[in-house]
């Protein structure tokens, strides 16, 4: 039931020269189902990754923070099991999981980069992705994407072609996750690659940037995950990124295939039924109207009331009134549904007819925009609603 | 659908001597409903309050907490508006209906104190209210609870008596709310009164010392709403409080009550079919201690498996993960489920089994009990589960 979201086509997706994919069935949680997910790397590739700042944070990504520091050459991904919340077995395990990756890829155990995803609290079946690992068979993108998924109901991929100076460069990514989402740092998982040449320094510009303006905007349920992970490859196979424009374009690519990949986490996310788009403007400051944003993103009122398509609006002052602006004229406040104007210096709007805000709410996607009238920042959130089915998913997730 | 809440026995309520209680049915939103209360205090009573943070504070808690400084002779309470991002204009009209008690109670405006709680955003039908109060009714403390009801399901009264060395008082109080309850200094609607003499200082004491071990200990859905009002009446009609060990039994009173009236809310919480208390312990402070407690109690993955019975109990350590202390160290994190040993220092217990967490959540209560070993102090916050009827009745709140 994603929101405007059709499937990827598999057309559409640019593979990207030095980044090989592999996927395979290793029967994690359930049989017959893709479950793993390599990718191997040609050597040069350069890798830069932003992680959860949940304290939980999961094993692999303890070690991928880690092995980040080295040349790496391979990731392994697997799903149905989180492989957090398990202590120091969990740390021994993945590590035997990169061990066991590495003797096929020919390099080292800290030059893999692990991740899962899936339950937490129960340890990982790492014998079972070990025993897959020989197995495993040559994937596009879109496999790859598929092999990722969790409670997604579709699987996300983007690709952008680029001109530079020196010629054309590719950026194609993949994401997963709609629930416990809303990134400390990045999201659940989420790998952008391009063949593209970038030094180290340049990549962890761009990672932190990037997340900052994608998956760092979005949110489900405000919980955040304790595997969330973005990780940005320059194969370094195509074209070399020296001139300062050919930075700004890049990066620019990077971040819009990383913002249509975040984006489309919202609109698959559990239950949605309505992409909303959060917007606070004149604020003091981007972090200031953040706030503002994620406590309506966040409130379960005003996302039932966006379910309902009901215009209960003050639910969203409401909102804007305990995000935590301890100084907040409220008799300042604008709130706007799309282009209806809701309320004004606080009170409703003396031309606002519920009407208006109905018709506004029953289109699958909308903007609920508050102007705070106090600064010239501004910060954009991206939500969805919450539904029956959200409850329904997440009931009966293991079940 | 309240948690083992049945409604209050009349009998077991007890009337408090210079408190006059009258409902009247106002139409406000519905017609032959009980929608409007008012409480006649007898000269000399002494009245204390806390209030909501919330910057989109209603107009009626900006005039209750002005006209505090006053001796207070009168409160009226409506259901049906919140008088809340109403501008000027929702000053204006509270101000009225003030006004008009005033001189059916024979006083001065500023003597009244007014409470509203419904909608946000729609404007106080004033004239209903100002038509209403010349028909009042006598009534109980229980047809009061019942006048303050919005989507509550049951109506809330606790009655005490406490011996004290001048004599017996009673303490008897009356709250409302069952959504959008995440108090900031205290909850909704709630209103305790004492026949015994205290003086304006021992109540504030009392009032706030109160707020933070009952209604500001409660969640629902993390809403914290506009009207929030917690109030402390006593009429001064019975025992006089002088010694500090009976200010010691008469605020331990007033908790007990308050308390009951705070759980009351919960186990009537929108949908709730669970009433869990989460306990943090062995924290560094109460304050980082509640952190942790709102981030498992307002986690709608966690909720939802409440509601499930769905011993997922990786969501709370993800939760607790996540809940903003930066030098929390997981390995020291021990998670228990009622009696059941859930993790030990961070990782499964060796001795969970998934049917002993699926049997205490079973039940219609059972606490959560994180021991976070870092250092002496703890809190408890209670809270409901997240249903379909959570869902259900806020997405159908006013159609």
């Amino acid at each position: 039931m994603a929101v405007n979201l059709p499937p990827p086509d598999p057309a559409q997706l640019i593979p990207v020269a030095g980044v090989e994919l592999g996927v395979a069935m290793a029967g994690i949680k359930k049989p017959n189902r893709k479950d793993l997910l390599v990718m191997r790397l040609a050597p040069g590739a350069v890798v830069a990754g932003v992680f959860t700042q949940n304290r939980f944070c999961a094993a692999p990504v303890t070690l991928a923070k880690k092995h980040l520091k080295n040349p790496i050459r391979g990731l392994v991904v697997n799903t149905g099991n989180a492989n957090a919340g398990t202590g120091r077995e969990g740390l021994v395990r993945a590590l035997a999981v990169c061990s066991s990756l590495s003797k096929i890829v020919n390099c080292k155990t800290d030059q893999i980069l692990p991740f899962s995803t899936g339950v937490i609290m129960e340890q990982l079946p790492a014998e079972k992705l070990i025993a897959a690992l020989p197995g495993l068979k040559n994937a596009s993108w879109l496999e790859a994407a598929e092999a990722i998924m969790t409670t997604d109901t579709v699987p996300k991929a983007v690709s952008r072609k680029v001109r530079l100076s020196g010629g054309e460069a590719v950026v194609t990514g993949i994401a997963k996750g709609s629930g416990m989402i809303r990134p400390g740092m990045a999201t659940l998982l989420a790998f952008v690659a391009t063949d593209a040449k970038l030094s180290g320094a340049v990549l962890k510009k761009i990672v932190r940037e990037t997340a900052d303006e994608s998956f760092n905007c979005v949110t489900v349920d405000g919980d955040t995950s304790t595997n969330d992970s973005f990780i940005l490859i320059s194969s370094g196979q195509g074209v070399e990124v020296k001139k300062e424009s050919d930075r700004k374009k890049i990066a620019a690519t990077v971040l819009e295939v990383s913002r249509l990949l975040a984006q489309a986490l919202v609109r698959d996310g559990e239950g949605a039924t309505k992409f909303v788009t959060v917007r606070i403007e004149r604020g003091r400051s981007a972090a200031e109207c953040r706030k503002v944003a994620y406590a309506i993103a966040h409130s379960p009122l005003v996302k039932t009331a966006f379910f309902a398509s009901d215009p209960n609006l003050g639910r969203i002052l409401a909102a804007i009134g305990y995000a935590g602006i301890a100084d907040l004229d409220v008799a300042k406040v604008d709130l706007f549904m799309d282009e209806v104007a809701v309320a004004k210096g606080g009170a409703r709007h003396p031309s606002y007819r519920e009407e208006l805000g109905a018709k506004a709410m029953q289109k699958p996607e909308f903007t609920v925009r508050a102007v705070l009238n106090r600064g010239s920042a501004a910060a954009t959130v991206w939500t969805c609603d919450f539904s029956y089915d959200y409850v329904k998913i997440n009931a009966a997730y293991r079940t």
